[in-house]
């Protein structure tokens, strides 16, 4: 059942249900994951609320309407969704992205947007970890969260021990492939893996398929998480032909 | 002079200086313009105080010690400093990046810190956009902001006509070039151009070089800023040998 709309509260990790703010990313949602949404609350005077009512009533989606719409944020929205929190399965013939302790939400989420446009549907997100199902993380997505599958697990051998089949490609600073275009494995099944925002992957990390650096000048000690994954996914995309061709 | 310890005012953009939080930036900001800096503010009890206050010594930059350094920030830092703000010249026989109304001051300090990465030392931001200065921009660009060479500019043809040499490759979705290592251009002073956040830039935008798009799936509208300026940069440093080769 949704929550009433006088008892949106503050989102806490702890609770079985997440908040999607913004009309964009709850469109998103609606039109990925319907089943997972418990609820709409719009705010009187939103203007694009009869295609969402119509959207609500098609998908059996219960909606209200509250005036302040915040859950607890220092920013009010127009509209605000209330979905379930979810288990997906990783797809096996897929290539994936796993990020191993990511501390950030937005990172987590700047990802998840990135993968889905690259067409990398699969992300197992190994914990302790930031939440990706928090308002922020589905807020940097841009909602495109529910467009791909993720899953936590509770270490990369269990990650491992589910895909055999995956090719491991961790990114480090102190890696031996040097990634170009040229130099980019061609290989169906491969898992990108990238580690903590500031403590990166531990030099030992299993590398099936050879550690991968991202070039960079000494000017700077390291890439933001979101670009280095961002630059990764991109190249290892083209040279394996998940990109559109124009 | 630097402010009063006593007198570290929450920034506002119409200060002539602004603050670096954390000492990982503040090294960063004394390494690569010390001559900006006007003071260095440090809690008691900082473990690498000795070496911090040799280089404040060794630069001629007055240092003191406050126990609270927030500076109207939620979270206090150990290390605090004050700089005064400047302008840079861009050097007019490399390469640029061009930032058309960024709203976020997140993504230009990300932004700057890639560049720095990859070799591209000149910004050019075209107003009105977020404050550069910001410590919120030079926090995300973890001090490599002071790596590159950034001016504002009121319009693109201010910048245009400074950079007769240069040419204009506009990132637009509906680009002619789909950004391959194949299909990017070769040429040594480029302007790669990216626009506003929300809107982009618009479809009439000059593009000398021609207008240049990042492949992506139709599950998303769009790639977030920092993303699409990191995989276009990356691409252009690589074929136009920026880039160290290992």
């Amino acid at each position: 059942m949704p929550p009433e709309a006088s008892k949106i509260k503050p989102y806490r990790r702890e609770f079985d249900y997440s908040y999607v703010f913004g009309a964009f990313a709850v469109y998103e949602i609606i039109k990925a994951k319907p089943e997972v949404v418990r609820g709409v609350y719009i705010k009187p005077g939103y203007t694009d609320a009869e295609a969402l009512e119509a959207l609500c009533r098609a998908n059996g989606i219960p909606f209200f309407y509250k005036e302040r719409l915040n859950a607890g944020q220092n920013e009010s929205v127009h509209v605000l969704a209330v979905f379930g929190k979810y288990a997906d399965e990783l797809n096996a013939a897929r290539p994936h992205v796993v990020l191993v302790n990511p501390g950030d939400m937005g990172n987590i989420g700047t990802v998840a947007r990135t993968m889905a446009a690259f067409n990398l549907l699969n992300l197992a997100i190994i914990t302790p970890a930031a939440d990706v199902f928090s308002p922020k993380c589905v807020r940097a997505s841009m909602g495109a969260l529910f467009r791909i599958n993720f899953r936590n697990y509770s270490s990369f051998n269990e990650y491992e021990a589910v895909f055999p089949g995956h090719t491991f490609f961790p990114f480090m600073t102190g890696a031996k492939i040097s990634l170009t275009y040229e130099s980019c494995p061609e290989t169906p099944l491969f898992s990108l893996v990238f580690g903590n925002e500031a403590s990166g992957l531990p030099e030992n990390f299993p590398h099936g398929g050879g550690s991968i650096k991202i070039l960079q000048s000494p000017l700077v000690d390291s890439l933001n998480l979101s670009v280095a994954a961002s630059v990764g996914m991109y190249i290892f995309a083209l040279k394996n032909g998940l990109m559109p061709s124009s």
